[in-house]
């Protein structure tokens, strides 16, 4: 690309770091940005560094927060029994968006990973171990994604678990609801038959 | 979507608002940044408000520049009595891609568009007019996009642009290098037929 600006090529080079976005796509949203008002821009930048600057993890289960305890493990209304070990604060959200779940969450801050370098002392699993050694958990739910990163931290996790007197459990896995047969790839649909579970139990 | 912290929904807000960009992606880019370092957040937010802050536009042909006077419009290499009009300044970088235009160019900063209340009066037009009353212009090419602003744009310019003694062009309309005629639409092919060219001229 031939920029007819250094100031302009030094923002799309900024927004082109960012992940799925191209080069183009970096040069549309630069110029959308730089077609709005100083005050619309200030206020995108601004809240970029208001989060970065003030943002908060919770003491507890590391989920973000603008408090030191979530809102999550403050509330009353939660089972503090059962924790569902997640990846990140999406998957905390995408679960509350099912309405499924009234336990409390432990956000690991990612997954172990070692083409990435990333092994188990970079993830919060030193905290999890905490609130297993407080004795109040009776179940801990590993909600993980079904890659190759994902059953690596299951199984770590599954090791260090066994020593405390808990229910382990995963996610069910098999074809999603609305999924057609034909469309579901081998390993998913050999599982499913493999893992499959009474009628009752699937309508209950 | 349930957000755990107010800043997080706050950025996310802000890069929601982007053009193509929706709050999944939204939320995706805002974590992303959130676990860059501090030193490269403000680095992205530094090179925006940079660009807000000291963008400047050439004083001849309103291309986005950081000088009074653009590259193109300082250069003694290129033709100053041939003007491509475009709308933007990424039209400016596709054409200098091409390596084929060795003219100026003029960046209306828009089309003409009723129905975004976008009149004549809010692009450059004027500037043009000035350039062509300097009597140095022999052609005026306009390359504005094949859609109803784009056409409503070239009939206003050219309405305008008949006063004066230049040729007025426009870029050539037809089958894409490279496209298969049946996926081409009715319009496109009906008029490449009807504006079919001499054998000699497409190779030339």
């Amino acid at each position: 690309m031939n920029f007819s600006s250094k100031l302009l090529e030094q923002a799309v080079d900024e927004f082109g770091r960012l992940p799925g976005i191209g080069r183009k796509t970096a040069l549309r949203l630069v110029l959308h940005l730089l077609k709005q008002s100083d005050l619309e821009v200030s206020r995108f930048t601004q809240s970029l560094n208001n989060l970065k600057e003030n943002i908060k993890y919770c003491s507890t289960c590391f989920n973000i927060s603008d408090e030191a305890l979530c809102e999550i493990c403050q509330s009353a209304k939660r089972d503090k029994s059962m924790i569902c070990v997640v990846e990140d604060t999406r998957d905390v959200m995408a679960i509350e968006n099912t309405n499924q779940y009234q336990g409390v969450y432990h956000v690991l801050g990612g997954l172990i990973s070692p083409m990435d370098g990333i092994g188990p002392a970079d993830l919060k699993i030193e905290g999890l171990i905490d609130r297993l050694r407080q004795g109040e958990i009776t179940e801990v739910i590993l909600a993980l994604s079904a890659t190759m990163e994902g059953d690596t931290t299951i199984f770590y996790l599954y090791r260090k678990l066994k020593e405390f007197n808990v229910q382990v459990s995963t996610i069910a896995r098999g074809i999603a609801f609305g999924g057609e047969l034909e469309y579901v790839d081998e390993i998913t649909l050999g599982r499913s038959i493999a893992t499959r579970v009474p009628y009752e139990r699937n309508v209950g």
